[in-house]
Parts: C-alpha cells; sequence; structure tokens
C-alpha cells in the first residue's frame, strides 16, 4: 500500500465529487452574471500582512504562515476579502462605482477537521463596492438565496443581525477596541457568559452588561417584532438604534423584493472576521451546525488598505459545504449522463483507423473512449458493460473494407453493422 | 495609494484576463468529456516527500516548501503528476484500468518571473494509467491538440522525443542514475555541451558521448526521416534503438488517425521532471519561447509510491501561457455578449418594487445590475451607457401605479413604456 497520504485536512474529490463542486462553481458563475458581478482570479499565496490586517485572532492563529524563498512572509488566503479589497485600493481604484466583483477558488485555515470541516477548501465570493444603502445589503442576501436556489437546497435559512448594535454599546462605554474584537470573537463563539465577564473587568458599566445579557436572548424568526424589541433595548444609544433601523430596512427590502427566504433574527450574533462594520449573516441548513456561507457589510476595509473611503458589503459561500448539505438532503440533481461510445480495433492494423472514427465521433460531441489496452474483444465489452458505455464501435477487418463497421448497444444487447458514413447520426439518435 | 500589492511573481487577473482563463478551463473540461476523462480534485498542499520524489533538482528547488502548523514539511504543488499517482497507488488501486483522470487548478513554482512565467499558474492535466501501447501516447498528443483547436490557437507545434534513446547509452555505459538525471537537466535547458562534458568526466566511453552529440543535432519537421536517422545512429544499443521504435509507432498512429498537427522530432530533447520514461514532447507557439503544454510516459511512479506497477502517460497544458498565445495570435474568441439591464427606481419607496421586478427578468436568465447608489437618474443613465449596459428599465412613480415601466435601448436611444407582465419578452426580443 502507498505510504502516501493527503496533507492531515486535506482531502482528494474523487470524480463524483468534484462534478459535484464543479456543478456548484459553475451555478455560483451563473449567479454572478445574473446580478451583473465580473469575475476576478486573484492568488491563493498572499503576504501576511495584507490577510492579517483585519482578519481576527481566531482566524490569524490558523493561517498556513510560511516565508517564501525570498524571505517574504506570505500565507495562503483564509478568505477571499483582503485580496479584493487590496484590488479595489490598488490597481481598480479608478473604477466607477458600484464595482460588483465575483471570486471562487479554494482557502485556507488550520483548524481542526471535522465533518465539513477541512484545512482546504472552496468558497464562491461576491463583493459590492460603493455603496452604503440598504438595497446593496438586500441584494447580496438576495444573490445567496439564488445560489442555495439554484443548487437545489431545499431547506435552509439566514441568521441575521448588525454588527453596530453591539459595537455602539460597547463604544459609548469607551471599552477598548481590542478588548471589544475579542468580545467579538467570544460572542461568535457563543461563549455570551464569558463576553459578558471581559466586559465586567475591562470597566464597562452595570447598565451596558446587563442590555448585553439581555441582547443576546433576543432572537427569533418574527424578524420585525425581533428588530423592534431590539429597538426598545438599546433606545437611547445613538449608534445602536442607528444600527438596528438599518437592519430593519434591509430586511424590509428582502421581503418587498419577493424573495421568500426563512430568516432568524439574532440581536448576539457576530462573526470571526474584525472588519464587519454593519449588517451580518449566514446561512444554515438543520442537520449541519457550521454555516454554508456568510457576510456582512464591512466600510472601512479598503480605505485601511489605502484605498479611498468606499462603503461595501459582501459574502462568501462554502460550496463544499453546500455539496455536503445537499448530499444530506438527497443529493445534487445530475444532468443527463453523457452518451459513451467504446471504440475498438479487433486487431492492431487497425487502430490507426479507430482513433480516426473516434475523432470524428468527438467532433460530434459523444463522449469516446479508445481501448488502449490490446484486450480481446470479450474482455473490452465486459469492462465496457461494467463502465456502463453506451455504445461499443467495432472496427472488424471485413467490415472496414466495405466501409461499415460494428454497433453494440450494451443496453439492449443489439447489434449492427452501419457504414461509417451514418455512425454519427446513428449514435445521436 | 496602497501599500499593499501582490507577493512578487503572482498576480491578479482582472475581469477580462479571468473571463479569457476560465473559458480555456471550460474547453479543457469539454477536451475531458470528449475523451472520457473523469475530473478530480487533488489539494494544493501536498507533503513535500511526495512532491520530491521524483521532480528533479530544479523543480525541487524551485519549491514553496514551508512547515504546516503540526509541523509536517508540506509544498505546494509544482505540477498535478504526482498527486494523481499518490491517488492511484493508494484511493483509486483497485479500479480497473485503464483509468482516464483529468484535473485543472494552480501549481506553484518559484520562478523568475517573466513573460507568461509567473510563481502561481494554471494547468489543466491529463492522465491515462494503466496502457504501455503507443495509442495510449498517441490518445495525449491528439487530446493536447483537440484542447489547442478548441481554444483557437492557430499556429503551434509538437516537440516530440523519446527519454529512453538518450538513457538507453547511459543506461550501457553504467552512467550512475544520479548522474544521469544531471545530464537530461542540463539537456532540458539545452546546455549540451556542459551535458557531454559532464559524461565525459564521469566516465563514459567516447563512442556514447560521439554518438550523443550527433544526436543533439538530429531534428526536423521530416518525422519519420529524423526517426530513421536516430535509428542508424543507436544502432546496437538496444533499449534506444527500442525507444525509437516505440516514438516511431506513437508518431505513425497519430498521422494514420487524421490528427494533422505540426510536428518536430527533437532526439536530444528531456524535460525538467525526473519520472518520464518514454515519449516526452512539449507544445510551442512562434513567437514564445515556452512551452504552452508538455508531457509524456512515466512506467515506473505508481509503482514507486506504492502502487501497482501501472504504466502512464500523461500531459499538463499550461492555462495561461495559452492565454498569453492567443492573445499574441490576435485574441480569444469571446462568446456573444451577454445583455444588461440596469434597473432604476426613481424613488427610495419603489426599491422594493425594483428589486422584485429585477428578480424577475435574472429568473429570466437576463444580467441585472440594480441601482444601489441612490444617484439621479442623469448619473445612472450616463454611467449605465459607459459599462455599455444595452437597457435601463426605469420605475417611476406614475407608470407603476399603472403596471407598467419604462424601458430605454441605451445603445437606439430609444424610449418605450411597457406592462410589467410583457418586459421580459420585450427585453429577450
Amino acid at each position: 500500500m502507498s505510504e502516501f497520504k493527503p496533507v492531515r485536512g486535506m482531502r482528494d474529490l474523487l470524480p463524483e465529487d468534484a462534478q459535484v463542486l464543479r456543478a456548484i462553481e459553475e451555478k455560483a458563475r451563473v449567479v454572478a452574471r445574473l446580478y451583473g458581478y465580473k469575475e476576478i482570479v486573484t492568488p491563493v499565496v498572499e503576504s501576511y500582512d495584507l490577510l492579517s490586517a483585519k482578519a481576527g485572532e481566531e482566524v490569524k492563529s490558523r493561517m498556513f504562515l510560511f516565508k517564501d524563498l525570498g524571505g517574504r512572509a506570505v500565507a495562503l488566503r483564509p478568505e477571499f476579502t483582503a485580496s479584493v479589497a487590496r484590488l479595489v485600493a490598488s490597481t481598480l481604484r479608478n473604477e466607477s462605482k458600484p464595482l460588483r466583483l465575483f471570486c471562487v477558488g479554494s482557502v485556507y485555515r488550520y483548524d481542526e477537521p471535522q465533518r465539513g470541516r477541512y484545512r482546504e477548501f472552496w468558497q464562491s465570493n461576491y463583493e459590492l463596492m460603493g455603496s452604503d444603502r440598504p438595497e446593496a445589503d438586500a441584494e447580496i442576501l438576495m444573490l445567496t438565496n439564488s445560489l442555495m436556489q439554484l443548487t437545489g437546497l431545499k431547506k435552509y435559512v439566514f441568521k441575521v443581525g448588525h454588527i453596530g448594535v453591539l459595537k455602539g454599546l460597547l463604544g459609548r462605554e469607551n471599552v477598548d477596541e481590542k478588548v471589544q474584537n475579542v468580545v467579538m470573537q467570544l460572542m461568535d463563539k457563543k461563549q455570551h457568559g464569558d463576553a459578558v465577564a471581559l466586559l465586567e473587568r475591562s470597566g464597562a458599566s452595570r447598565e451596558c452588561t446587563s442590555i448585553i445579557r439581555k441582547l443576546v436572548e433576543l432572537k427569533g424568526a418574527n424578524i420585525f417584532r425581533v428588530v423592534d424589541e431590539i429597538k426598545t433595548l438599546v433606545d437611547g444609544c445613538t449608534q445602536s438604534v442607528e444600527a438596528v433601523r438599518n437592519l430593519g430596512e434591509v430586511l424590509e427590502l428582502v421581503s418587498k423584493s419577493g424573495c421568500t427566504i426563512d430568516v432568524t433574527v439574532d440581536a448576539g450574533f457576530a462573526r470571526g472576521l474584525e472588519y464587519y462594520t454593519g449588517m451580518i449573516f449566514e446561512v444554515y441548513v438543520p442537520d449541519l451546525d457550521i454555516a454554508l456561507g456568510g457576510g456582512g457589510r464591512y466600510n472601512r476595509l479598503i480605505e485601511l488598505f489605502g484605498g479611498e473611503p468606499t462603503p461595501a458589503v459582501g459574502v462568501a459561500h462554502g460550496m463544499d459545504r453546500i455539496m455536503l448539505a445537499l448530499q444530506l438532503q438527497g443529493g445534487f440533481e445530475k444532468a443527463g449522463e453523457q452518451k459513451t461510445a467504446v471504440v475498438v480495433p479487433t486487431k492492431d492494423e487497425l487502430i490507426g483507423e479507430a482513433m480516426k472514427l473516434a475523432q470524428v465521433l468527438r467532433e460530434a460531441g459523444m463522449t469516446v473512449e479508445l481501448e488502449v489496452m490490446g484486450r480481446k474483444m470479450s474482455k473490452v465489452l465486459e469492462a465496457a458493460g461494467r463502465r456502463k458505455a453506451t455504445f461499443a464501435v467495432i472496427i472488424g477487418e471485413k467490415e472496414f473494407r466495405e466501409g461499415a463497421v460494428v454497433v453494440k448497444d450494451l443496453a439492449k444487447r443489439e447489434q449492427t453493422v452501419i457504414s461509417v458514413g451514418k455512425i454519427k447520426e446513428y449514435l445521436k439518435s
């Protein structure tokens, strides 16, 4: 047995899974096209400074970080947004806004491997740059819904919050930004008690921690009522009130657009990346406790990277997690199977002719497997049957001299002699 | 200006280039389908031991090598074949042969950046496992030709050789395998003089070096004559004679198949990877001195990785180099431009309605850009014109109350009022 295995946390996708992943990628590209997002390709390897600038401690501590042969501190991207923001702050700085950008590919995090969580995974990523208006946030939610629908996912729910509600409360208390970030990390991991304890130690007022204790309990699918409850709770803290008002606007637009999605509002919801400034969300399916995708508004990142101040909102979808969710919900709907012809010369002198015929059939769009093993006919047909090939096209000396070949329909077990000129039509019918 | 740039040797592909790269990837997938190659996805990060086992000193010294957080020596793949061979030696070891596998993605080499040579680049890769027969080699050449044709490349030439010709001569002289590998590396870099000098120092006979000196001069487009000349030159060295006979067989099959490709046979041709054992080839275009693709036969790799002895032949195509070659030859033929509608609400109260209409148009397959900037109508239309959008669909209060919208054809500068129910038809016509 081979001593070589994939590196821990990495995996191979065999043809069946690879096909689903590529199909989801193709759906993601369709969504990009429908919503007017242009695809860009950014490197897997980026400078560590860029990737770590606003990633959050958790993500930072799990990067594949190393020095390249030139001594540069580089890392494998743990997400796409930093790279896209870099581009918008530099090469694309003079492009007119809004700028809609799409990318797709593999990202890397050194997490403990578990179901649905690998160290190499695939994301489709959409960023809408230049608009601070709620319709931009709503568009990101809607395109996420379009992707989930297109992949055939049946049951999923959006968890939506707004980072500004908590940030407003913490800002009013003058809680140090580093402490704020740690609080958000704890919130992200649902360690609400620890978050409140840290705030108490950091000198936050009893009023503030009392509000936060109640806030983290406010969630539910009756979204406009939850929004109102949050509003009442944070009344008096201008920034938080503004945040919840904005959240309400976004949700109202989604609802008005006719987009029927299951939404839960969660007031104590935070995410692991530090760059968010507004609405945040994640998508879940019932039987999987990891998010299929998530995103939100980040209005200061481009500026931080040296670009013009540019409000932005974006989302990343975990394509391999969508694949897993589809498997849990009964699988990806496959396109109709492609017809396959196995082309077999009966003797070595006819191999060139077999290759020629194979080429003609490929030009007509068929999948053609040429017999390259020099096996006996019975072995070839047996193998073709196992592989569920549709036809065997046999180049026999006698028939070929008369300009014909033998075609076996492997499912029907029928055999016909057909002239070479007519074979394309026959196989396609 | 932003302080952040791509890491040296890496690059971003902006929408125009990204579109070409993805189109080439799609063509590569079409070729895989036509020839019966199943796609697999292997990790970008592999164990260094695996990747370095038969890579050759040159490739080895240019790997992105590092330790992951678990202390494992890993590297970014410099090519696909080692990963595919690992799979065939392990997970896929019991699959019946032949096994046709396709993969596509980014690979990494720390080369000095120059035109067409980056440290991250993209390959489409095909491996045919299990057949030692010349029709397998011929198939790999033919599918490479199919890909070049499908991308629209007009002028390209195959450089073909056989590693066994040189290896046979060196083997007869009992030249140490390590020295043989260095000789091959020098040959690959066309440093023939250095190669011969090294052989002299390593005790190769004058007869041998004299043959090799003549051999490296033997090349040309009159392929069967060159093959005969090589045969005459190496006469008496059984392994070399067998190699050139095999090369002739492969080329004869390609020729018989009706595949009309430009081929140059080059007797002194070698490649930078150590695992080749038979026919080798590369594809070139006139104005670019780097290969667009290359491959060959490697019969011992699977065994080396702990699998069953499995003869194999494969090819990798440099997708970004094909892109560059297409640009040099006048560009990639673009698919017809997608029609784009810009949907604009005339006041904020109509944004929800605008989003609803946008969604209806997307469901009909149109690209729809929603106005998310809250700009004045004149600004929106100006921007839409610059972006070459096809239509502007304006949601005005008065028209909308009557169930209609205003559609502006931005090219024709015509404007029509259309009922919402008929707009899909109108825009698609």
